[in-house]
This record gives C-alpha cells, sequence and structure tokens, in this order.
C-alpha cells in the first residue's frame, strides 16, 4: 500500500475555489503528495455518472492508486465517509453509493467508516468534507497510515439497485448509461452478455424508436454520418456516428432503453 | 522558502495554448518544477473573482507555495508585474488589484516590482507576460531565487475598495461575492460579523426580494428543494436550495445586495 | 532523450473517462512518470486545431519533452500510429496531418510507425488507441525506450496543406486560424511576412467587411472597446477590442479571410 498517485474525481467543476483547497489539504500534510486530476466535471451531485467514471478508470491505474472520489450531495448529514480498500485501489469518499461498482466487484478487502481523530481535520466544514475529512484521509493514506487506523470497521455499506441489463430469450433490455463528448451513446450491456444471446447472430439495436443493424469494430466502419454499433473501448455496447453524434441524431439521454434483438436473416426457417 | 509547489490561478482557460506556454517556460528554467491547477476558469478579465479565489484558497496550501496568478487584462500596459512573499505563500502576477486581499491581510513580508534582466525572458511579449514575466519570475522562486533578487520594493500597490459589509444597528448590509457550481450563493458577510450581530438570535437574510428565515448547518438542513442560509466553507453566509441552485431560484449574481435582519419573535416585548 | 515530462494533448474533454485511462496506462508501465495537462479542449476531431496549438507550445517546453497528442477521429481505420523524434521534442499520436507543423519545421531526426509488440497493450481496443498504443508508447519512451524499438521508420508521413498566407504585390491574403477564449481573431499571417510586405508603412487589415488601421503593441493600445491589429504571442498577426470580444463584434470564425494592405497616406504622390 501507501505512496501511491492520489487521483481526483469530483463534481467541484474547476471555477470555484474546491479542488484548489483539497489540493492543498493533500500537500499540507503530505508535502511530497502525487496528485492527478481524472475528473471534476460529473454533473453535480450525479453520484451514478461518478460510479460510472470509477468503474471505467479502474482497471488502467496501477493497484496503489488512492481514489479521492467527492460527489456528496448529502455532506453533512447522516451519511458516513469511508475508505474502502481492495486489491485494485483504495477508495476514499461518502458512503452515498458512489463506490456501488467497487463494492460489487471482487477484491474488496476492508471498509472502514473515517472518524474524527488526528488523521482529518480538527474543525470540520458542515459543508465541505472534501476537504476536512476525505482529502486529509488520503493525504494519509499516501504516507502509509493503514486504512484501518482510520476508524472501525463498516459492515453494511450503501449500494444503489443493479443496473444489470435484463436478458431474455428474445430480447436484451439495457439502458443508456452514458453519452461522451463525442456523442457516443453508451449502453450497459456488456460484450459478453451480447455473446451469450446472440454468439456470431447478427443483432439489432433498438434505441430511441430507431433501429441500428450495422454492427462494427470502429466507428469508421461505416461512412461518414451513419449510424453504427459497436463494442466500446469498456467493453459496452455502443451507438455511434461516424463523424458525428449519434446523442444529437437520436435525441437519447441517460436512463433511455436500449434494445437488442437477433436479426432474423430472410429466407432462414422461421423468417 | 523555496522549492514550494508553484499554483496556477488564470482566466486562460484550456482551449488555448496560453496554460500550456506557461508551464512549459516554468520547466525550460526548473525542469522539476512541480506545478498545481487551481483554476484557469476565472471569467476573462474578472479580477475580483480571483482575488477571492486566491483568499479562499490560501489557508489550505503549504506556506512555501507559490502561487502565480495571471488576470490581467491590462497587459503590456503600465501596470507593474510584482513578487509579494508573506508568512503564507508567495504571490506572483500583475499589480492590478488582483492581490487586494493578500495585501490588506497580514504578514506581508516584501513587496518587489520585478524588472527585466536575467529572471525574465529576453524577448517579452507585450500581450502575454504570463508566460515571459510571471511564470519565469515564479519559475525562478521555486529555484530558491531570492523576491529581492527579481527587483526594487515596490511600495504603492494597487487594492480596489474593500467590499467589507457594512454593519449597522438594525442590519448587516453585504454584497454577494461569487455563485458556485452548485448554485450556492455566496456572500461577503463573515460569520464573526454575524454573531457580534446577533448573537444566538435568529436572523433572516433578505435577498432579491426574497426572505429566507431558515438558518441551518448544512445544505441538507432543509427539506429538499427547500432554500436555507448557512456558513459555508470559507466562513462566509451563503444562501442556498437543498438539491437544487439558489442562484437560478433567486436569480442572483455577483454586486447583488444581501440583507440580513434580526429576526423578532412574536410576543417579543417590541414585537 | 527520456525521463522527460508527458505533456497531454487531447479533444477528449474532462467529462469522461478518456483522460483518467491515458494517464493510468502511463502510470502502470512508468510509475514516477511526470505528467502535464496542456489541453483536453479541442473540439471533437479538430486535427487543425490540435496541430497549431502543438506549434504553439513546442517553443516553450524542454526538447526533452514527449507530447502525447491524440486528436484521432480515424481511429481503428487505416491512419498509422507514429512517433516523431525532433530536437524539440518527441510527439506520439495519430498521423492524419496532426503533427503537420512539427514535420514542416526543422529538426526532425526519425519517423516511426507504431507497430503491435511489447510497447503497447496486448489487447488494443479498436476505438482508444490513446490508451492502448500512445499512452503506453509515451510510457515507455520517457523509461527511456528508444523510438527506434517501437517500430519500423515511416517514410510518407501524412501533412495537410500549407495553410501559409499568400503575399501578393498589393495585399497580404491570409485566414483565421483561431479565436482565443478572449474573442481575439488569430490570422495565419507571422510579423515578419508583414515587415517584408509593408516595412515600417502604416497597413490597415480587412476581415468580416471591417478595416481595422489602428495597430498598436498591446490590447490596452486604443481606448477600451475599440478594434485594434497588433502581433500576438505567437508572432501572428490578431485582431482584437481592448476589454472586449472581437470575434463576437466581427462574428469571425477559422478559416474566414484575412487580408492586409498597406495604407495609402493622403498627400502621397500616388494617392
Amino acid at each position: 500500500m501507501a505512496s501511491g498517485i492520489i487521483a481526483l474525481i469530483t463534481d467541484f467543476g474547476t471555477r470555484d475555489y474546491y479542488v484548489g483547497a483539497m489540493k492543498g489539504s493533500i500537500l499540507r500534510i503530505n508535502p511530497e503528495a502525487r496528485m492527478l486530476d481524472i475528473s471534476h466535471d460529473i454533473e453535480p451531485g450525479d453520484i451514478r455518472s461518478g460510479a460510472l467514471l470509477l468503474e471505467q478508470v479502474r482497471p488502467h491505474f496501477p493497484s496503489e492508486t488512492i481514489y479521492l472520489a467527492v460527489i456528496d450531495p448529502g455532506v453533512g448529514g447522516d451519511r458516513r465517509p469511508v475508505v474502502i480498500e481492495t486489491d485494485a485501489g483504495t477508495f476514499v469518499g461518502p458512503d452515498n453509493g458512489l463506490f456501488t461498482p467497487i463494492l460489487m466487484g471482487t477484491g474488496v478487502e476492508r471498509i472502514v467508516e473515517i472518524e474524527k481523530g488526528e488523521y482529518v481535520h480538527r474543525d470540520i466544514s458542515p459543508t465541505f468534507h472534501g476537504r476536512d475529512i476525505f482529502a486529509p484521509a488520503a493525504a494519509h493514506l499516501s504516507l502509509g497510515v493503514s486504512p484501518g487506523d482510520l476508524g472501525p470497521p463498516l459492515v453494511d455499506p450503501v449500494t444503489f439497485d443493479s443496473t444489470a441489463p435484463a436478458i431474455e430469450e428474445n430480447r436484451i433490455r439495457g439502458t443508456v448509461v452514458s453519452c461522451d463528448r463525442f456523442g457516443n451513446i453508451i449502453s450497459n450491456v456488456p460484450e459478453d452478455a451480447l455473446k451469450r444471446f446472440a454468439g456470431d447472430d447478427p443483432i439489432a439495436v433498438e434505441i430511441a424508436g430507431e433501429t441500428i443493424d450495422r454492427f462494427g469494430e470502429t466507428y469508421v466502419s461505416v461512412s461518414a454520418g451513419e449510424l453504427v454499433a459497436l463494442i466500446g473501448s469498456s467493453g459496452l455496447l455502443e451507438v455511434s456516428v461516424n463523424g458525428g453524434s449519434a446523442r444529437e441524431r437520436l435525441g437519447t439521454s441517460a436512463g433511455d432503453e436500449v434494445v437488442v434483438h437477433r436479426v432474423v436473416r430472410r429466407g432462414d426457417p422461421d423468417g
């Protein structure tokens, strides 16, 4: 453990003083801390997008990484501050569902509720635990303090309901989990579910009243301006437009339904 | 002194080459320099917001920090380039009021006008002193050069008028200094002024024609969607909406008036 | 070579997981890597703006810098992944024109096509070479691997047509290459071309139907709200408004024509 990079994920934006105050708080405790910005542009209070981002970046970071993740609309209420130690990173932030994919995954080694004491600020603002609890905790972890020293075990962490797609006999019913900057529509349907459902058979994707039956390897597998379904870099089914925005074309947003069918070929016995 | 982090605050945005050019200029002088982004999203030319941000982040950084702060609408004119050395950080940037709260505070040890010479670039673009004067000066400071070596003392630094609230017998008259990403409306009324004015008596806040008489500890001290007044994490009176944007609800912006009254309880002798 | 900073330029934005995944991929290969954000806000797929940014920042960075530049609308197609080693920086990214100004300049020492092998990821997503090819290649370069070890020489790198201005007898015909955050309109007309064309004679700039005959040193060379032509910090002719946005005033955007004339003084023999 310890001496890892501290990777920051927040919904603070970069216009206000909040990110700076967290970085300063870390440096006052560990002047040699190495920090790295992953994103401060999560929509304010959007815990599910923060959870998705954590799930997406984690496989690509060293296992010593300390994630300081603060999307915390309930700050100052009764939600608990936590540290989650896993075999692939240590996570510090609010116990409000943000760490659902981490907790549902394998490799969780210890969950601790951060308590008041020597490893957090003496004066804790009721509205900014990022600065006064989470950043100091992460800084101490980066100095080698053990998660177990930060507080007692927490046995009932908060998770939100799974958003796994429903795999039925004749279709998969999933949802849009994100639309990225390029307008790619990212669903919650993983590649392996598609394979189990359809094998090597062709499929069609229904979304926003449109049916996409072109399946490609890349955005440029179709002509410019055309819709294509593909497996994106996180291993999830995406719908994209080559050189354009599928999100704008189809008018979709997170939460919309995505349905996958097997394509019945003409001339098939049951066609 | 010296060998501190260089913390960057600008109004450059992150789309153009300006931030990159400053970072490169620092590295060419001190290849081991450690840099940290606080914000590049100050509104173009908004010196007062830059000053507020400096005031807000400073308490949370190590005292060795070198702040490279460039909000510089008068670049190339007759405003002077300065270094301000204090017991809580060294500040490099334009002498245009940006450092008002630093200069009004305690702990100022030395103010220097940066002059042409070995510690700035040989060719100075009249339109980009951030790259050609301020970044080189900060880089040399990070290598241990003394502020006094950068130029002669400057005795009359520019400050803008105080924006302290007026504390009257029956009310405090303050102003909105900022609205943050979450829609919290931040005033210039500090917690201690409120205490001196009202002690433990209840207060009401008038802003944009609305009266807020709910005072809480946190954003979640009221039900979702309700307005609440509270002391924010910088120690200033804020008006917020639990789970929403007070700025949007009330249509306020920086400079608007905020008035605090004592609440006269029903049945009070003079009620 | 080697052990330089890795400077990142992408069109990924900072809301999605892409930047984080690249940074993590670098750290898994070189845990001591030093990374620096130049910009992630290039417009999606805007190769020419990325090329301009590279051209603008390069003179200000140490020559050991490794530029990881990913604006890659053709990812997964037949465009090649390249490393370009020069006497002023090493460039890693897609061979799609992004490196045109680097390739047109002096000091190119070696161009290599990155091939599959030990220096890139084993599993390469067809849609995210930034993470799976370019970041690993940059990380290995930062550890001292020679560009020549990444693959075979590439002899025909892609460049787009020069956008140099046309210098005619009675005018220079250039174009707008960028409008910055401050609303400055930046042309492709370099200072030395202006000098060769007009010497010390006065000039006038025509753009969007407006003629600007005020030429200044700085934005504040004219009164607030007035238009001024000047040489910007990259050595290019700019049109600006003191304290305002020339872009908004004139309604210009990249690609618009900019024409420079000599001003015929009244009373001149041929006037």
